[in-house]
């Protein structure tokens, strides 16, 4: 097993009406927060409601920053900076999901950016310090409430990128499995195929001795496969929720890495995708997934695809190719993409992706090396 | 799944060579260290010698309390309490087991008594403080590295209670692998049967939901199973330790109990024959879990027993009575203890120790509510 250090401080409180909680911790770090939500639903659903009560129970005052997409942009990134420095934000508090947990922790570490924040995003300027961080989470899929990870796109660029620093770890999050009940079937089956992304990605890794770490990986996609489909037929089913919720943040905590190396070779792809065609993030999954595996399979010399195919699918998929094909079911199942086609996408840009993937990192991927002739050749496969 | 707030701060520094950071972590809380130690092992295997090195590069006093024992006594708690006054320690390092670990907290715990220590471990007087605590790890067992629980024994009464503080969570704790080669096959028996011990009193529960929980679970308790008689036979097959060391502090740092109600009927019942005859804490569970679960295979709705009989130990331990023998035949082949008598001990103390137990928790057990004819009913079982 190779080394580590590990450390995840984020105070986590989860279950029905945790909300309680919120007022609280949030005054534990000052009286003015910088409150940063999507497209209102939350507004819709109260959320929003038990958040404002919670903060004026304790006297905190707020700014808000609202109308955060998916595949956050780094222009309300900035507008959150101008505001935090107006404000002079004592904490950044995020209500949504994965795009607006992300564009929170960009807010928190830009504000004391010295130039353009994009440039702790291509890494010439390191992150010393940030705003503290709390989130309330309504979407189980990014892990983003309890990570030092952020990713954010450079939209008049098409490039997106992500951050990572010890500094942007929330100190706390709010996680009401509730709270996720109007997700769309949809956004639930998206959420699914990233938390597996996330899993898949450190699952896939040629170091054979973290055991512990490749268990506890099985055991979550194993709640994915049960109650992903649950979760995405009956939108109130708590026990998916809050299990699937759960689920999501133990996948890209750190845990899931510790004492291997891992790939995230496919986060390259999916990131080229989105930043052009905007597509949803766990959808670039179910359709990047079966490709790179058939792509890779031959570089799986200790038979991950069958051992994990036998786990997930019983002894019926236990080939690499018994997998694929049914993880190919599964995906389907909850109504996701196999297909680029599938969402209107041809393959002329499939070259300038893989340049471009290239340029940023070299060759990627640790289960497998991939070059520019590889990526294309995925992309190819993925049509 | 039931709520729960979930807060694990330990910075863990996992592998081998890892005793290179102890200087640095330690120098964060101050330049006065009180050391704990055991038997003097650490200084026949040059682990006092690396910690002292580290210390000193660092220009941290240090002051000793050695000669903790297994099941430690309120003694050594009480003097260490002494010495860290004396000193005015900044921190409380322990080198070892659980054993001195909890030594450790408890002493910096007791360090803030106003009146005797034993009664934080009554309940009678809460902890509000504690010194800062580091640990350089020497047994996978207990998972005391990472979790705010200590255990001591008050050895002219014959009574061995716990404290519970977040204060006394570790703050940093090293992890070495390899400091775990020289723990003789007995004590890596020992080790074992007590880590499954802390799973199995999570993971027997009535209550259905929290499934990424037990999961999570199966998965420490298969790496149980798997590396267990590997690190017994071998004592420097460093995957084994590894893997075992890791399972131990996640399987006692609060992750395996989140959601649901856990059982911890047995421990109390250990910690009876620990404190009368001096029992290797391991041992006991050897001897009370079979006799334990025959007992209450009735109150088991959910089927855990065939579920886990069939994870563990294959489709042919897929009922209560399978499961149990191949349980039985697996402590067997670590040379573990079935039957008290094994170890001379007798049924003449069964009912003193049950009603020692009812009298300080009432009815125990969550699996099954259990009452003093039940306590001694299982002691029997046990014999």
């Amino acid at each position: 097993m190779k080394s580590f250090i590990y450390h995840q401080p984020t105070r986590l409180f989860f279950g029905r009406g945790q909300i309680k909680h919120l007022g609280k911790e949030a005054a534990k770090y000052g009286e003015k927060a910088l409150l940063v939500y999507g497209g209102g639903s939350i507004k819709k659903n109260m959320i929003f409601d038990a958040v404002v009560r919670e903060l004026e129970k304790y006297g905190i005052e707020y700014k808000e920053l609202g109308e955060v997409s998916p595949n956050p942009v780094l222009q309300r990134v900035k507008e959150g900076i101008r505001l935090a420095r107006e404000q002079k934000s004592d904490l950044v508090l995020a209500v949504g999901g994965g795009s607006v947990l992300d564009t929170a922790k960009a807010i928190a570490a830009g504000v004391f950016a010295t130039g353009d924040v994009w440039s702790m995003f291509t890494g010439q300027e390191p992150i010393t310090r940030a705003l503290p961080i709390g989130t309330v989470l309504t979407i189980a899929a990014t892990g983003s409430e309890a990570n030092a990870h952020a990713v954010i796109t450079y939209e008049t660029e098409a490039k997106k990128c992500a951050i990572h620093s010890e500094m942007i770890i929330p100190r706390f999050s709010i996680m009401d499995p509730e709270y996720t009940f109007t997700v769309s079937p949809r956004q639930t089956a998206a959420g699914v195929a990233d938390i597996m992304a996330h899993l898949f990605e450190q699952y896939f890794s040629p170091d054979p001795d973290a055991v512990v770490t490749d268990y506890l990986t099985e055991a979550l996609l194993k709640i994915c496969v049960e109650m992903g489909p649950q979760a995405h037929k009956e939108g109130e089913n708590m026990k998916a929720r809050a299990n699937l919720m759960w689920a999501s943040t133990l996948a890209l905590n750190g845990l899931m890495s510790l004492g291997k190396r891992t790939d995230w070779a496919l986060h390259k792809l999916s990131h080229e995708l989105s930043a052009r065609y905007d597509m949803i993030h766990g959808e670039t999954f179910s359709i990047l997934y079966p490709a790179w595996m058939r792509y890779v399979a031959d570089a799986d010399a200790l038979n991950r695809f069958a051992h994990l195919g036998k786990v997930l699918f019983g002894e019926k998929a236990n080939s690499s190719s018994a997998f694929i094909e049914h993880l190919e079911t599964f995906y389907q199942s909850l109504g996701l993409p196999l297909h680029l086609s599938e969402r209107g996408i041809g393959p002329d840009r499939f070259e300038e992706m893989a340049s471009n993937i290239i340029d940023l990192y070299g060759l990627i991927g640790i289960f497998k090396r991939l070059d520019y002739h590889d990526i294309v050749r995925i992309f190819q496969m993925a049509l």
